[in-house]
């Protein structure tokens, strides 16, 4: 497919993980390339590919100070990939010039601008765009996605949570108030820039712990798609999650625990199991593990696939899903694609059927 | 202190990562000194640094195949690192030998043969001996590990499980079916022998995964630890545990979660972390963290320290209590060592000073 | 481009981790498709993704008993992924019935079938076949390879060290006998059939060793490539080399030393520089880094990237060239792909392009 | 014995790693205590364990601004644990004001201030001082260091190095001009304070790199090192030196080559092997490997230990030596305390006697 027929994209804000994650899979994408990334200070002016070596003679696309009359005359995609609080002061200027908008950001996912604010500690620069932004889980609003010119794409954590508990919590399965995540990712996820001594290499090596614990920004977030899966029910999601750092680069495992409804008292792993499969049975990217096998970050690092595994604790009549993802894929900057694919007319996997690195 | 003086100790089972991590601690004990190893096999013949070349000039005792007469002649104290089945069937004759004993396997953890049977499938050789047998957490069985002949040293993650709940358990504070145990743990914890394609180093390295969900043997280990600290209560503790398996080769972090009773509406961390403070205060091996700090497992690896912390996710009234400790160390042959120390009256903390290898 | 005009690819021993990369590589290859793939033993009816669930969904190809007719009939193309040994035990029957071959073991490396019995301790099932095999490495023998209908397919560390050094042994300006290979690789090179206690994830993990001092297969292999270069000048090269494992999945760093000839007294990094820059400036696949930087295995694992940086130590007049490559892409199954690329008439870098996963 | 009587101890630069681990390894010394820390800035006032939680309970002594008064009046020796440039401003005041000194950096290690100068671009301040300053190698220096008042503490690296080649340079073995020390040492190496995107845990993980490639400052070091052990011969040392970062936190390994000279022509490992047995054979903290076997970094992170293997690459008569140690403990902390031993009259092996922690 001759270049100039390709949809023509813009990164704002490419120095971080994210960034670089879109260059590497855009790279190979056959209907989109990158045109055009931002970074700011001393960056502008260097090529994506001094930044990060890996990309030299895949991505070297010069980095250029932001300026939204460029990006429009430009592209007609824009990924934002930019640390909370900044999308909000650009995305209305975006969609006036008429591009279709993904941010990877937290900025538009929470649809209530209180919840912005209590959980993000800032004032929200336009709540008006809130109700039309489109959470881009796409496994569960994939029509709209299809529809939308500015998508919201998902946490890392709660990508991993909400597609392991939304069923049940949608069939009507579960405590509400019963559920606990616990999930564990790579370093990545504290993204490029916030280098500092927790980080630094010797103290995070062979290290795992807790953060965050019992006001990470993601419960509001989980708590929102999963109340959606519950539907008009009148009964309140609320949620414990605890996400811990993993010595490794890339991937999430969340663990998932909820108290079955006692009206389901003969319930076992392969009822759990039947509901799983039969909700994500034509998704591309969500693999079920047969009953008895669980998912392990080294099967999904490095592609855009999810794969949950499930048990029920008969003992004591508790559900327990794992599932595990590429942070950066799935859980950002692959996410971010399959929703421009979506958004775009694009099949949905173009650019993502790659497996995981193994080993 | 001359070497004639010293009290002599045998490992049975000295090739498995428990047996010279006891060699390694006791090199450098000032009352006690190893002067005989048992191996299986190949093995007996070679010196114990051959084996574990680590231990070179430092523990070059020879192993030896297993003779119960000769143990007697030569130790005064034995411990076991044998796999679990095997213990049971030498333990009464080292006691009639006269020999003190820790067995750091699972034969004489649970008190009823029946829960053994069921979960380790296998009928108890000795039945008789698990009344008389210790469950060896000196934090909450000092004085009878003290008078004790045979202690059944506690599995690693019951350790970090029971030293943190136990406190609030035992206080009446939490519902005691509402209990989770979220454990990650290194790979020594999966033992030498069983090297296999699972612990092949490029496939467990950069992964994580959960295993024995809803079924893991330590489940019942757990829920006895805690209903001995409800003591006469008439309630059952019943938990939900999963444990998984970190790319690291040392070192647990266990996060637990429950529900507070109801009677305690206004409950916050400060609470919390003061019912832990007060239990713990002359702990040597306990270290609570401040207030709104956690646990990592690089503070705690290569040491005999579980550090715990604690805090209440208000908005749904739960604990979440993190513990970290080296499931080699505290979690095996340090804590052994600690019940040594007991039982033969030696300062609790002798041979067990060290501080983790940081960084 | 329709499936039914892909070229058909089999893979002979598709259960290690050159089979499993090859089928990674290939799934998202537009001009060839696995169609068959082969293993031993209780594998054979097992789908290549139940033994590599990253690739389920992928390559989800049923496993095969060999049957060289089955082959034959259904194949226009062999990677042969065996052990040394077992390859000249099939690639005559396989050239007899039309099929090309690349196969990714010893066994058709060495033209010299007394090299290879010393080496390798077998003798040669087909030495006639030695003279015809062209060593696969496109950027010294792209021509003979575009002709050939059997590639033998470089080892890892020779890849590394050949491009490193063939472009100044071959302009006369090093000692031939003064050349030091020092090569560290990721655990992966290892293979995955071979797990053992050496490769047990807590022994392997944090450490660190020499393996195969003055002794290694790759030895010969090396020279040849680097005697070839020399062409008709009567000089014997002869090397020192020493592999590493490195606690890592994948990724080979060879660092080679050679002392420059007294002919070149005033030489500085600037000149060697242009010798490798010159001589790589059109390759797809080979980065020269820039004066002062030198190649990291994070920025080529994932990738058929071979990353060189160029030094002079003035003080000693000595050379050090630094290369980094991913062993199992540009080092195994990645070249082999580029390699069928050239016999089979596609573009070069087809499957190729992606980047390394960083970080 | 009563801590009255023990040497008091004081660190001044308590706060990067070696000095954290002078800390650890002190903490179980039976003679010496730490009694005063320094740090600067902010830290001064905060415990060392709040720095080091690992530390809690074993070494909480509080750090202070340095003040030499007050270590004099409180400390009969010292250890300065700063970054080069700084040592050499405070030395001569200490040695006045009656105190022992060991010098964990740089500046007293190079005995012509030229070659400081020009290594370390900065003019000596006490150019005087290196004459009496002793280089503290145990085991090449011991006689001098116990009567010594000022002990330059080696490098890690040239530790390493020196140990592995001192004794064949010393026999007249090898030629002067062909060694090469190539060394790969874990991250801890780069220090605390150095935290920056080069040492970013995404970054640095599974990554393998050389730096300071034929520049390197401990370059001059090891070459005055092996010069010494000529002697009088007149002839010259220089080497190749190419340190690598592996990525581990503790550990390095050496591997180190030079050509044998042509009077030895019928030489293999078993004659090198002898020289190397023969020179260490008394030595407390170096392991000579069996014929055959080389070290590894598992078997001594964690311990006082220097293991070395060696092997006759025969056809091309070069020698092969590998030296694995722990950088922090013999390649700094640890020979600083067999130092200190020496120097103050104690057991050499005193604190040291730790065995690797493995796995």
């Amino acid at each position: 497919m001759p270049t100039e027929t390709k949809l023509s994209v813009g990164i704002i804000g490419a120095t971080g993980y994210t960034g670089a994650e879109l260059a590497r899979l855009l790279a190979t994408h056959p209907h989109a390339e990158v045109v055009l990334a931002t970074a700011s200070g001393e960056r502008a002016g260097q090529a994506l590919s001094d930044i990060f070596p890996s990309l030299r003679g895949v991505c070297d696309v010069k980095c250029e100070q932001l300026d939204l009359d460029a990006i429009a005359a430009r592209c007609r995609f824009v990924f934002i990939a930019l640390g909370h609080g900044k999308a909000m002061e650009i995305v209305p200027q975006l969609l006036e010039r008429g591009l279709k908008v993904c941010d990877l950001g937290a900025d538009f996912r929470l649809r209530d601008a209180k919840d912005y604010e209590q959980w993000y500690k800032l004032s929200h620069a336009c709540p008006d765009l809130l109700s039309e932004a489109v959470y881009g889980l796409p496994e569960w609003n994939r029509e709209k996605i299809k529809g939308a010119r500015l998508v919201a794409n998902p946490g890392c954590y709660p990508t991993s949570a909400i597609l392991s508990l939304a069923p049940f919590v949608g069939a009507g399965l579960i405590e509400e108030q019963s559920i606990i995540v616990d999930s564990a990712s790579g370093v990545s996820g504290a993204g490029r820039s916030s280098f500092g001594i927790d980080y630094h290499f010797p103290e995070m090596h062979d290290n795992f712990k807790a953060y965050g614990v019992a006001g990470h920004r993601h419960t509001p977030e989980i708590e929102q798609g999963l109340q959606d899966a519950l539907g008009n029910v009148s009964a309140t999601v609320a949620i414990t999650f605890t996400p811990h750092l993993l010595p490794i680069a890339r991937g999430i495992l969340s663990t998932c625990y909820a108290n079955l409804k006692e009206s389901h008292p003969e319930w076992d792993g392969g009822d759990a199991h039947k509901v799983l499969s039969a909700r994500y049975a034509d998704e591309p990217f969500v693999r079920v593990h047969p009953i008895g096998h669980f998912p392990q970050i080294k099967h999904v690092a490095g592609s855009n696939f999810c794969d949950i595994g499930v048990a029920v604790d008969e003992r004591v009549n508790r559900l327990v899903v794992v599932a595990a993802e590429d942070n950066l894929v799935k859980g950002a900057s692959g996410q971010a694609i399959q929703n421009m694919n979506l958004m775009c007319g694009f099949d949905e996997t173009e650019g993502l059927q790659g497996a995981a690195l193994f080993p």
